[in-house]
């Protein structure tokens, strides 16, 4: 069975702009996981007509219609009543959801308000789905033949809620035809147009496969989508095309779907059994942000220093003052002692080091914003190497910290096979 | 007159979730700043029922119909057929645009495909909004009083042809009635719903603003929006409840709209003529990161030091071995000895530390998963605050970075007021 699903997320922060909706997103792609393709998707605001009239013509066209926002405490907070009314309910209060609401509140130790207490009422009928993270609980409702499944727009109480209630139900609610499999090859270092070129020829005869290229600075991504009656050959399909894909790519794939560069650099360091020490300059700690963001990354990031002043990098790395007034902070040379000192100071492995100009100031004409080195070293051998990075600040600090990154990975890679 | 609008972003790619579309929040913003609000955001897949659907119910509905997506060279590009059939008109050819597009592929040095001639086509009697980046030229055509407008979906190609073909014209075809303004405060340390109590009183009896609510973790922030038929009385009375509400939420509010905290600390130190050094555990290089995400950071931080083994600590802060052994690595009293080893070694006005345990790994029942020591030091006095934080690795790093920031700027606001 074909379920024409819609998506209604509300909030006037959607409708001004202010904030960019990743809750449709987010459950178009669960959705689609499971065969399911979204039909319309659909922004308003917080106002009663507005959410009464999209709930109106989504419950014309739709089987199941999936609703975020609006289920919070404060005043605005409408979409519940809204919903009842257009249902022609009674709103019916729930003793178990105060009772958790009131849980939540003693554990951050707050009052309970006004406009907490409404957020235990639901419409006559409605199946209530519990939030585990957050007071606002959300429910199930049936119109004719339209399930509607309402969920708070705060995006990790939605995830939770709609993974642990819909996934389930959409296997046994309505029967699948298709299985759709897919695979995101992450890339690094390679441009969209350059990947679609290598991969060219063996696209232009297969009608098997679906290719999208999503580029995500600083990475781009290449989706892998099939669809099949069979889920099996679905996958054994799915892998003989990645297999075949990857071979073009090479060493450019650096992980696949939720896969982040940090995470596979420190799953190689830690197959490596090697350590890493890293000195930032221009990137001013992201590098180390990066990798922290990994669980168990103390196994192998010994320390990091952001040695934003000239006296830093004399202080923690050793870097001669004499070189630094020759040739500058941000030069060849001082990158490479940068990674030097910080690898001797703490004992690891291996050194890494950036530096370079950010901007907007402190360009030049022979090393103009967006010229940065970048050095590792393991103590036998330093590599330093001069990017010229287009962009805005933030931007030369993204892509400084993944080229660095990327290029421990390429190293621990070479090494393993030499 | 009150213009309504509606936005429709065309593309499988966003009804899979693949992307996210920030088209429609882009033009939902440029149209509020000109008070004009969108009520209805639609995304639909590239099918030929889904464009037409989509824009028949808008054209129904809405005064302005903004159109982003397939305008492309590719087959799945097909929203200027589709319109042209719900619109019964006939195509014709616009041998200027094919010039146009001729010159662009020359200047890439490619030659024209069957599709890119495609794109010289347009319904009958539509206006031709150029494209100068790039071959999708766009279109404004009028049915009864709908006015409709189509861009590519290209964010950087559709910016500069929206901005020079629909903003000027929106003063011209309608004649503003009312002005708007609005000012997000944003919050740090305080609920939404807490929030909304202390401002319960002075909002329940007025109707002059809308308040918004928005929580972005870690911060809350809120919208005040106010609406005039005068603009000087609608700027006046914004900064007249502006000063109202921030009477009431006090150091609540770090800044304004566009305000970061990392900005915000980064204005105080330089106008303190202050420096600082942090010396960073939990957090990874997050504070560092973010401080060094401001232009001109390297006024006022002197360096980082993110010291996530022991022998870092004792190393680089000289925090006693002795201390670690006894107290932990997380502890009031190492949280305390490492902002006093990093502003000694760096020689700042302000030392910053933070230790703690961000997990999953490594809470204990004494010490769990969200224990977070934060200490500031001027050299004096050293202050030191256990938190315990929820939220999962990500989560409490940026909490942390977020309440030792705010730490950074209470000190200096309280000590410029003592």
């Amino acid at each position: 069975m074909d379920v024409k699903t819609e998506i209604i997320t509300i909030g006037n922060e959607l409708i001004t702009g202010l904030q960019v909706d990743t809750n449709g997103p987010y459950l178009a792609q669960r959705l689609f996981s499971r065969g399911i393709s979204v039909q319309r998707m659909i922004s308003v605001g917080d106002g009663v007509e507005a959410i009464a009239g999209a709930l109106k013509d989504s419950i014309k066209r739709a089987d199941l219609v999936i609703i975020t926002g609006g289920l919070g405490s404060t005043r605005d907070d409408i979409t519940t009543e809204v919903a009842t009314n257009i249902l022609k309910k009674k709103l019916v209060f729930s003793p178990e959801t105060l009772d958790h609401i009131n849980k939540i509140l003693v554990s951050y130790n707050v009052p309970m308000t006004e406009g907490q207490k409404k957020q235990a009422y639901f419409p006559e009928g409605a199946e209530i789905i519990p939030n585990p993270k957050g007071t606002a609980a959300g429910f199930l409702i049936k119109e004719g033949k339209t399930l509607m499944a309402f969920f708070p727009g705060v995006p990790r109480e939605l995830k939770t809620m709609f993974e642990e209630t819909i996934m389930p139900r959409l296997e046994n609610e309505w029967k699948r035809e298709t299985y759709f499999q897919s695979r995101t090859l992450r890339l690094f270092g390679i441009s969209e147009s350059k990947a679609d070129d290598l991969l060219k020829d063996i696209l232009e005869n297969q009608k098997e496969i679906t290719l999208a290229f999503l580029p995500i600075f600083p990475e781009t991504n290449v989706r892998i989508t099939i669809q099949k009656k069979d889920n099996e050959e679905a996958c054994a399909r799915l892998a003989y095309w990645e297999k075949k894909i990857r071979e073009r790519l090479e060493h450019h794939v650096f992980g696949t779907d939720d896969d982040t560069m940090e995470e596979v650099v420190g799953n190689l360091l830690r197959k490596a059994r090697a350590t890493i020490a890293v000195a930032e300059s221009c990137t001013g700690g992201l590098i180390g942000h990066r990798l922290t963001n990994i669980p168990g990354s103390s196994d192998y990031l010994e320390r990091v220093v952001v040695v934003y002043s000239n006296q830093a990098k004399i202080d923690l790395l050793k870097v001669p003052e004499e070189v630094i007034r020759t040739h500058g902070a941000v030069s060849e040379i001082t990158a490479k002692l940068m990674a030097e000192g910080i690898r001797n100071s703490a004992g690891t492995t291996l050194g890494l080091a950036t530096t370079g100009i950010a901007g907007p100031a402190g360009g030049r004409p022979d090393k103009p914003v967006g010229t940065v080195f970048i050095s590792l070293t393991d103590g036998k051998e330093t590599s330093t190497k001069e990017y010229h990075l287009p962009g805005d600040r933030q931007q030369i600090k993204w892509m400084t910290s993944a080229v660095a990154l990327n290029q421990v990975r390429r190293y621990i890679l070479t090494k393993k096979n030499s």
